[in-house]
C-alpha cells in the first residue's frame, strides 16, 4: 500500500495526507444544525449557503451629501461657468424613494447621505462644488452619470449569495447579512470534542504533587485548542493505564462527544492500551497506528459507532503537532468548512536542521528581523516532544517534507507564524 | 504640523500613524486584572509576566520505554558484540525519584516512560535495541550521556517566564502553565466596548423597513468584531440625528464602557453632530477629526474623562476599515498586547490600482492561484464605502500607502489576507 513502510515498533506507518483520507472513508456521522441570532454568529460556520432576500440597497440612494441633478445638464459647469439650478425640494434619509422628482429641467433636490435619490435625477453633485444663494445653486462642477449614487441592488441582487456553505463568520459577513435583515442564521452546532487523558502517574493541574508525579498538562492544552477552534471540550478524566477503565471511559465519551481524543497509552510498556481497547469496542476499531511525522509518530487513530477517536501521545508537544496536523484537517473535513489562512514568512536559516528521511517533521522556529530588517529564522535547540517552552519560546513553526532530510544553513525556508515577529536590536 | 493638510470639508485631517499617537497622549485609564482559571484562560491577554515557581520537569525522568544505563558502560556495545546487563530493578511513571538506584556495575533498571531515572544513571536505551531474557539483558546499541533522558528544569527552571506580559494566551501557553501547576492566570478584563449609532433613518435588524429605511448593519457588524478580538460589546442603542440625544447617549455609555464607538453623523448634512457632542462633554473632547485614510475619511477621535470616543462613518467598510487600523492600534497600544501575525501573500496585480496621493487606500482584492500556482491579484471593482459585498467577496485587503498612487497592472503586491485562498480551475 502506498505509504506504508516497515519500521520498528509499529506494525505499519502511514503518511499523514493517507492517514487523513482513511479516518474520512470511515467517518459516519453527519454535524448538527442549528439557528443562531445575529449577535451570536460571529466565528460560527455557515451551515448552509445564505442568498439576499432582496436587492441591498433596496433603492438608489446618495452617498455624500450634496444636490440630485441630471448628469447631462452639468456637463459644461466649471467655476468660472458655473450651472445655475432652481432648488425645488429636500430629499433626507428615511424619506419614501420617488417622493421627490426633478419635475422640471435646470431643477435640483437637496439630498443628504442615505437618502432616497429623486425621481428623473442620475447623480448627485458634493455639496463642497456648489454655491447656494437661497433657493438658487450655483454647480461649478460636472458629474457623471450614477456618481455619488449607491444603486439598488449594487451590493446584492435578490438571490445573489451573502455567504457560502462553511464559511467561518466574520464580522463583515454579520454586517453583510445584518443588511439584508436576515437574523437567524443556520450554523453547525458546536461540535463536542471529548478529551480523556491516561496515565497512572498523571495529577490534574491544582493537585499537590508528590515526587515523582507530574501534572496532566495536556488535557488541558487540548481542551484549550478545542476551545481556541470554536468546538465545545468535554473533560473524560483522566483513567489508569488499565484497558477495562480505558474501555469504559472511551464508551461513556463517545455516548457524550462528537469524536474523542485521548493521551497516552499509546505504546506504553510495550503495550497498546488505548489502540487495544479501540479495537475491543467494535468495527473497524484502529484504523492508523503509527504516523511518519516528528513528533508524533506513536498518534493512532480508531473509528467506534462512526465516531472518530484521535490517539495522541502523552506527550504535549507530540498532542500538539497531531491536533493541528491530523484533528483539524479531519474535522474540517467532516464540516466541509475552509480552514482559514495561515500566516507565513520566508527568511534565510540561521543553522543547519537535520530530519530523517520519510518523515514529516516540525521543527519550532524563533523568527526574528535582524538590523537590516532581513528575516531569520533560527531553529529551537529544546526538541523534546514534551518540551512545552519549545512551543511558548517559538514563534514559528518549520515543516520538513517527507522527502528531504533538512536545510541547510542560510537557506531560504517558509515558516508558519504562531506569534508575531519581534525585531533584532 | 506634520502630517496636517488642509484638505475641504474637514478643518485639519490627520495621518493615521500621528491619528494613533495623539489618542494614545491624551488616554488616562488603566485596564483592569482579573485572575482566571486555566480552563478560562484561552484567548485571553496575560495582564503580567508568569515564571515558573519550581523546575518543570521536576525530576530527571524517561522519554522513551527501556533500560536505564550509565552511558559510558555502553560505548562498545553492538549487536555482534552485545553488553549483558543485570536487571536489577523497575521504575514506572509515578515512582519516586530516588526509589531505584544502579547499585553496582553492569546493572540496569527496567524504565517505562514518564518514569524517574534511577540513581547512578545517565541514559536510557530504548527497548527495540534490547534483548531480555529473564534478569538478563542485551544491549545492542550505545548511548550518549542524557540520551532519551528529560532533565530536571530542561522546559523551565525556577523563575524562568512561561508567558510574558501581553501575550494572547494560546493552547500550548495554557498546557505550559499547567506543567508548572499554576492555576489561576493574571488577564486584562474584557474591555467594554459600547457601541452606539446615530441616525434616524435606520432601523434594526429584523424591525420590518418601509421604503427609504435601511437597516443598521454597522452595529451588528461592529459587535461582531469586538467579540472577535475578545471583548465585551455593549448595544448602546440607535439615537436619532440630534445632539441633545447623541449627547445623553455618550454620557450613558462612558458610564458603562471603557471606550465608545459611535457611527454616523459625523459629516451629516454639514453639521459635525457626534464631534459636536464630544467637544461639548468636555476636555480635551474632538483630538483627531479627518483622517488622510480611504474609505474611512471622516473618521474622528474624541476623549472625555479619559476614555477615547472613536466616531466611525456611518458607512460599513468605512468603519470596518477604521476599526482595524485606529481601533485596533490603539486598544493594543492601552493593554501594551502585542498584534498577532497576519497572513500576508505577495502576488500580481491583474489591473491598474489608482488611489489618490497623501491618502492611504484599502483596496479590497480577490487572491486565487492560476493553473501554474502562481498568485493573483485581482482589485474588486466594487469599492464604495457601504458595499459590504466587496468584504465578504474579497479575501485580501491591499494598503496602498499615502505616499504612492497606486500600483500597475502586472506588479508585485503584498496583501493582507482575510479568508482562504483559492485555485482558478
Amino acid at each position: 500500500m502506498i505509504g506504508r513502510k516497515k519500521m520498528s515498533g509499529f506494525a505499519s506507518l502511514m503518511e499523514i495526507d493517507e492517514a487523513i483520507k482513511t479516518v474520512k472513508r470511515h467517518i459516519g456521522f453527519a454535524p448538527e444544525v442549528e439557528l443562531v441570532s445575529l449577535d451570536e454568529a460571529v466565528e460560527r460556520f455557515a451551515a448552509r449557503g445564505i442568498i439576499a432576500p432582496y436587492d441591498v440597497p433596496s433603492f438608489d440612494r446618495s452617498v455624500v451629501d450634496g444636490y440630485a441633478v441630471k448628469a447631462n445638464e452639468t456637463t459644461s459647469a466649471s467655476p468660472t461657468n458655473p450651472l445655475e439650478l432652481e432648488i425645488i425640494g429636500l430629499s433626507k434619509a428615511g424619506s419614501v424613494p420617488g417622493d421627490t422628482a426633478l419635475t422640471k429641467t435646470r431643477g435640483t433636490v437637496e439630498i443628504f447621505t442615505g437618502a432616497p435619490l429623486p425621481r428623473n435625477a442620475d447623480a448627485v453633485v458634493m455639496a463642497e462644488f456648489c454655491k447656494r444663494t437661497d433657493e438658487k445653486l450655483n454647480v461649478n462642477k460636472p458629474v457623471a452619470p450614477w456618481q455619488n449614487v449607491s444603486r439598488k441592488g449594487e451590493d446584492f441582487r435578490t438571490g445573489e449569495p451573502i455567504v457560502r456553505a462553511g464559511t467561518k463568520l466574520r464580522g463583515w459577513h454579520i454586517g453583510a447579512l445584518a443588511s439584508a435583515n436576515i437574523i437567524q442564521i443556520p450554523v453547525y452546532s458546536r461540535l463536542r470534542v471529548g478529551i480523556l487523558s491516561t496515565g497512572t502517574e498523571l495529577k490534574e493541574p491544582g493537585e499537590e504533587i508528590r515526587p515523582g508525579e507530574i501534572i496532566n498538562s495536556s488535557k488541558p492544552m487540548l481542551k484549550s485548542l478545542v476551545k481556541e477552534q470554536g468546538f465545545t471540550p468535554i473533560d473524560l478524566g483522566c483513567v489508569p493505564d488499565e484497558i477495562g477503565a480505558i474501555k469504559a471511559a472511551l464508551t461513556e465519551g463517545l455516548a457524550l462527544a462528537d469524536l474523542v481524543i485521548t493521551t497516552g497509552g499509546t505504546s506504553l510498556g510495550g503495550q497498546d492500551l488505548v489502540p487495544d481497547a479501540v479495537t475491543e469496542l467494535g468495527e473497524p476499531g484502529l484504523v492508523v497506528h503509527g504516523l511518519y511525522m516528528r513528533p508524533g509518530k506513536p498518534t493512532g487513530v480508531g473509528i467506534v459507532q462512526g465516531k472518530p477517536v484521535f490517539m495522541l501521545s502523552g506527550f504535549p508537544v507530540a498532542a500538539l503537532v497531531a491536533f493541528e496536523v491530523l484533528v483539524e484537517p479531519v474535522i474540517e473535513m467532516i464540516l466541509m468548512i475552509r480552514k482559514p489562512p495561515e500566516a507565513k514568512i520566508r527568511g534565510r536559516l540561521t543553522r543547519r536542521v537535520t530530519t530523517p528521511i520519510g518523515v514529516r517533521s516540525y521543527v519550532r522556529v524563533k523568527v526574528a528581523r535582524d538590523q537590516a530588517a532581513a528575516c531569520i529564522i533560527e531553529p529551537l535547540r529544546l526538541t523534546g516532544s514534551g518540551i512545552l517552552s519549545s512551543m511558548t519560546k517559538a514563534n514559528g513553526i518549520l515543516v520538513v517534507p517527507e522527502g528531504t532530510e533538512g536545510f541547510d544553513e542560510g537557506e531560504q525556508v517558509e515558516v508558519t507564524l504562531i506569534d508575531a515577529v519581534e525585531n533584532l536590536t
